[in-house]
């Protein structure tokens, strides 16, 4: 049975089903191999008495009763778990917390487990993978490159097959750019379908959880599981979403905007630029129309983020923290957190009236389309190259991702490919909030197209299921009946 | 034909199709009688010229193509108007407009004859109509009292009679409370229904323009004719209504909230306090259930709006003109405008979240009923009170409209009696977003009730016709049919 893997969410269910692997020995080695690290993923992880109390919990259960039984997850270190202290990755700022946040407690009441806490860039302020005490958190393929961020841990463990999947947060890309650099899904829900209670703000308007995962179909299992309406999150919204996942011909007759050839960037790397036009190309078999769009409008929102007064929401995130010492955050971080105090109200409601301008024109586009496809980002960097030049190649690499957010729409990332080095290249596939299921099941086809293995491992993608297809086939049928 | 008169939209329709009225000579009383307005209603008013032109305009058109042919209205003077200077309520920001504002033009082209631009609080800030350099504007029953701000004299020029209908603006009331003192509805329909494209902004992000007539009919057509899309508003939104207008049975059966009686504010005012009782015990005549609400939530919101970061919109808005000698301003505004200057960006964030919880909060009880009910001011008081205290009085004017904006809910404010002093009295029912027909409809049935004469002239109320009812009629004989 190909389906029988022990990274994936739906593998591991299904060893478990077959009897090919029990939570006890399987939990135990997963949590010896985070141990054994060598990613720089983790910052704490449970105890071998706290992962015997999940395995206790799962007692006379099964993967029946429990839609995540034993699937083993890691928690980006900004989002609570009771086990764990929340660092936010910064020492000083650490706390206990006296609950999980509400996402992490949806997981684990569904069965799943959770190893530890990830590492990040500080106060989820970066792209890079970079920006931690901790050290750099290293590229699954390669250690001399980043990893991506500001969910790096996340996004690694998940690649290397430490764990099934996990838990990261995005403001502005950080969902998105370490799953395009580790070869993996990365799913940027619609804003407020992920409760954020228990979570670090980094922009508190803008901020959402996110998921890693190897799949579209564990993503779109995890969603189901986590996406629960938290009322005591008043940026929560109900599903607004209508669409199931299928991934059958999801991409069949699909109109996709692709930006002008000239507003693209890939930062002088022509491997990434090809690997993005054979991205295209494949979209096309699958019987997309790609259809030109003007991308400036989404560049011009992109820009606020940094340049305008949103950067208050990160100091207001953290205020009493930063003005007790500012020094106990990292230089990089203490430079961009403090630039929040030059800007008005003035300036804050200027900026909203600007981006909403912008959004009124970005919608206008996306509302020719089905979705917009983009490289995730346009290239990566040595750790070393980073170091050197920590805000250009940083910004960068939101080239694609930091309007997302600010616009309210929905994205995920997609494995695309291999540069010749060996590291991996991603596209992100957008479209208006709660088109999440659409996205999903788009981007399943496209996965399954590629064929590309399994994270940083050498393991294959799991096809399809028949059921993940049926409706397609449905559709199909219904057309020749009717025709 | 008790549908023949001259003050309301449909009224003045009928009297032209029975050939009773004539635009040329009707149009040119209204305009001589504004002239002769001793209310202080106008800032200015078109000339006979300008008048001649829009009745040649009208020449070999009749009601059946133009549904507002030949109606006069009157435009608050921070909406454009191409025939005349913007001035705000401050000359020396007063500009010559290249083009009328996207609502204005939409009821031109339907046919409606704007006769000038009307008094205001200055720059749009207040409730009370005191605060202009051209003085207050009088309440149309006492001159001794205040009209309700800050769109003045647009009601009180509907309410005297001198136009079928005008346009206001209403940031945090400006379009209830003047409806209120002078016995018309005013309508606040959802932020973006209407376009605030060549209005002067108050608060942008909040303000929305808004519609005085002397009936709930009459706004429904205004609605239909000028609630188009603009485009080029950034804040406008498409109608997201379903529910047509329909007065027949429209308070049959629906749960009406109520705040708790400790919650609501008279101010010392026994007569309004009983004229509300009175509105509570007609809506249970009508059907209606009454349902006690928390209005905690909704207070909460509404101090948000003057102690915290919006006032920055309205420095904003007029930032230029304000940094270059803000002394141009009313000693009153420019205190209050002024205050946005220790204002930061995180001030701002930090607030939207406040403002955020409590919208969650209020969405819960609002989504526990069709409506609620409050007064629409708690009090009225004298031109002298208001200038002896002009920051308190201001203030407790507010007390039930303050959040309406900063929730994005939808209010009709409706006449609901008169104090022994002769003074009116109003109540205003909101909801959420896109229910402006509902309450609209429920306004509709109440104002039917209370059959009082139109403004402040003596004529009578017009009964609703047949086909506003019949949606009701027709539902009562499918109950029978079916039950």
């Amino acid at each position: 049975m190909s389906q029988l893997n022990s990274v994936t969410v739906q593998g591991v269910l299904a060893s478990y089903a077959a009897g090919r692997l029990t939570p006890a020995s399987f939990l135990a080695a997963q949590l010896e191999a985070a141990r054994s690290d060598t990613t720089n993923s983790w910052l704490s992880l449970i105890s071998d008495e706290q992962l015997a109390a999940y395995v206790d919990g799962l007692e006379g259960k099964s993967p029946d009763e429990l839609p995540l039984f034993g699937v083993p997850f890691a928690i980006k270190d900004n989002i609570d778990l009771a086990d764990l202290p929340t660092t936010a990755g910064c020492a000083e700022y650490s706390y206990q917390p006296e609950e999980s946040a509400f996402v992490v407690a949806q997981l684990i009441h569904a069965g799943a487990v959770p190893l530890g806490k990830t590492n990040l860039d500080q106060f989820a302020t970066g792209l890079v993978g970079t920006r931690s005490p901790w050290g750099a958190v290293h590229n699954s393929f390669d250690p001399n490159y980043v990893s991506g961020g500001s969910s790096s841990g996340s996004a690694v463990a998940v690649a290397t097959g430490q764990v099934c999947f996990s838990l990261g947060t995005d403001t502005a890309g950080s969902g998105r750019v370490p799953a395009a650099f580790n070869n993996i899904i990365g799913m940027k829900a619609s804003k407020g379908l992920l409760s954020c209670s228990g979570v670090v703000p980094a922009c508190k308007s803008l901020d959402c959880v996110t998921l890693f995962a190897h799949t579209t179909a564990d993503i779109n299992l995890l969603l189901d599981i986590a996406g629960q309406y938290d009322v005591t999150d008043c940026y929560a919204r109900a599903d607004g979403g209508s669409e199931i996942y299928q991934t059958g011909q999801a991409l069949s007759g699909k109109s996709i905007g692709v930006p002008k050839a000239a507003q693209l960037e890939f930062f002088g790397n022509q491997q990434t630029q090809a690997l993005f036009q054979a991205a295209l190309n494949q979209l096309s078999e699958l019987g997309a129309e790609l259809v030109e769009v003007d991308f400036e409008p989404f560049l011009n929102a992109a820009k606020l983020l940094y340049e305008g007064p949103w950067v208050a929401e990160r100091y207001a995130a953290i205020q009493s923290f930063f003005e007790a010492d500012s020094s106990r955050c990292l230089p990089v971080i203490e430079t961009i957190i403090g630039g929040a105090q030059g800007k008005t109200a003035v300036d804050a409601f200027k900026a909203t009236y600007q981006l909403q301008a912008y959004k009124v024109r970005c919608d206008e586009i996306l509302a020719g389309v089905d979705a917009i496809v983009t490289p995730t980002a346009g290239s990566i960097y040595t750790i070393g190259a980073v170091n050197a030049d920590p805000i250009t190649l940083n910004s960068n690499l939101g080239y694609y991702t930091n309007f997302m957010n600010l616009l309210d729409y929905a994205a995920i990332a997609v494995p695309a490919g291999f540069q010749q080095t060996g590291l991996p290249f991603g596209i992100t596939l957008f479209g208006q909030v709660w088109q999440d299921r659409k996205l999903l099941s788009m981007g399943g086809q496209l996965q399954q197209a590629f064929g590309l293995p399994l994270g940083a491992t050498i393991l294959p993608l799991p096809i399809h299921t028949e059921a993940e297809q049926s409706a397609a086939v449905e559709e199909m049928v219904e057309l020749v009946v009717c025709g």
